[in-house]
């Protein structure tokens, strides 16, 4: 089959790489759109230390279960679900686990993928394959209210204006009314401003103290410092993105301040599913650039262009996107 | 009057320094004993950029006011009263705020110290000077409940075998059962041990993602690493201590395990009070060394010192301590 692989940090296209193999449990999936995400390009720069085939944001047709002939999605996380955390309902955070292409499990950059059943989550109808490939960083941004009880929350800032920010302050503004959106690119915050949220950007920001929570989505080592220089005091950090380097940073404004700094990984399917059927979540036009497998070069390339979104591949072509 | 004062980072004792002069609302306290803090000794390292007289764990008798004649004790964030941080219960966060000897506000490693009267707490007879001079710290250590479920936590480590880590454990094990404390010094880790808390030398521990809770108590960089290789996921870590330098970190744990870190600073004098009074703490013997004020080096030199717990400096001598 076709699939992009990285291995030592070299990220390939391999015209006849070896399906994979369904273990026990596994169903084998037949990609239709997967997406290049954030942490798809920290792993290329050597994050988790990955070998294997990429993707793990995807959209398929189960080929085997009881889902045969569906669309399905898949949560990223494959835990052994025998162990203390898997059985105390801690099961993303099982110590054995394989994450779908990031930690020892071949991803969805390949026309196939072998996912465990009971990780695959059925798309109904009204939800179109370009907002299926969203729903893993959807239920992503969601896992922030699973988290933070955001009834108390008077006011809100997002740091970064990529992917998963939108979603976040999509899920947030859900629940509080005054966001504000900061980043580096007037073209990215321009979708926010679409959306009726405002924004502003980096340069022209006021920085101070002022916010009951801030949502880190910046990839980057500068979004903690930034984010305790705007959180008020018994505030909340949100720490959504992961960073390969280490962070050089000044603490004691944690303590000083009384902070509460919370991380936050992967999110409710179910619920990510269920609000998008019912229409609260706006992904129109967030597919921004589609390339095929053979083009991984390109599309890797154009992940990091200010003008893209979200760059998809499609593997298999079906009716309409 | 006679004061210890930090200048350029150098602990100076001078013999005939200037009282105080209380400000509006302000008593002036003849201070009875004061404790050196591990605060005390950051900031003779530079934290904070401090200069005047050290000090901030004190009891002594008000001259002036309602409480004249009375053992009192003060909290030591001196705040506004009118800001909208002080109007909304976060005094504590007050942006216009001083810090007795740690932030625009001489300190009470000194014959004389004023300290608004809002601030005072009095001192009930059943509690020793050598109790009160703890009450700071008590508060600080309660503080943790304050902000976190503690019903919820069915395993802590409390990391430190310093004086706050003391009262850290005592804290919590009123409500966690299952306590270890983790420190580099056997002979104060003895004092845990006296108190039926379990210890381990850090060279002995099992490190292990284990723990509900973990209480950082170093005052040390080494600190966060550590409780992020021992917290579960979805656990906290709570920062107790500030420390002067930069951490230098990998961060990439806190999202992944969906890491919970709250900074925690001062506590409830009046909860203090009441616990000590109902004899719910063990502070017996945590005194080790006393010194005039004219003995300063000596003493900023032995709470330094492991075979020191607390040096305090006896400023005016009552029938008992």
């Amino acid at each position: 089959m076709r699939a992009i692989c990285l291995d030592q940090n070299d990220v390939q296209f391999h015209p006849d790489f070896p399906s994979p193999v369904p273990l026990q449990g596994e169903v084998l999936i037949d990609v239709i759109v997967a997406g290049i995400c954030e942490t798809d390009l920290q792993l290329a720069q050597g994050y988790m230390g990955f070998s294997g085939v990429l993707g793990h944001e995807f959209v398929g047709l189960a080929t085997s279960g009881p889902l045969t002939g569906a669309r399905v999605v898949g949560e990223i996380n494959c835990n052994c679900r025998n162990c203390p955390r898997c059985r105390s309902g801690l099961g993303n955070h099982c110590v054995e686990r394989t994450v779908v292409g990031i930690h020892q499990h071949d991803g969805a950059f390949a026309d196939q993928v072998a996912i465990p059943q009971s990780s695959l989550h059925l798309v109904p109808d009204t939800i179109s394959d370009d907002q299926a490939v969203l729903i893993e960083p959807l239920a992503a941004a969601l896992q922030i209210q699973q988290q933070i009880e955001l009834g108390e929350v008077q006011n809100a800032i997002i740091l970064g204006d990529g992917r998963l920010a939108n979603l976040c302050a999509q899920a947030i503004s859900q629940q509080v009314e005054n966001i504000l959106v900061v980043g580096k690119h007037e073209l990215k915050l321009a979708r926010f401003r679409r959306l009726g949220i405002k924004t502003t950007l980096l340069n022209d920001m006021i920085t101070e103290k002022d916010y009951d929570l801030v949502v880190d989505c910046t990839g980057s080592v500068t979004g903690l410092p930034l984010a305790l220089q705007l959180v008020k005091p018994r505030g909340t950090i949100v720490m959504k993105t992961t960073v390969a380097a280490d962070h050089q940073v000044a603490l004691a404004p944690v303590v000083i301040d009384e902070i509460r700094v919370v991380g936050s990984r992967c999110g409710p399917f179910g619920l990510a599913i269920e609000l998008l059927q019912a229409g609260r979540f706006d992904l129109s036009g967030l597919v921004t650039h589609r390339f095929g497998l053979e083009e991984a070069e390109q599309a890797f390339q154009m992940a990091v262009d200010p003008a893209a979104f979200k760059v998809v591949f499609d593997v298999i072509s079906t009716s309409e996107n």
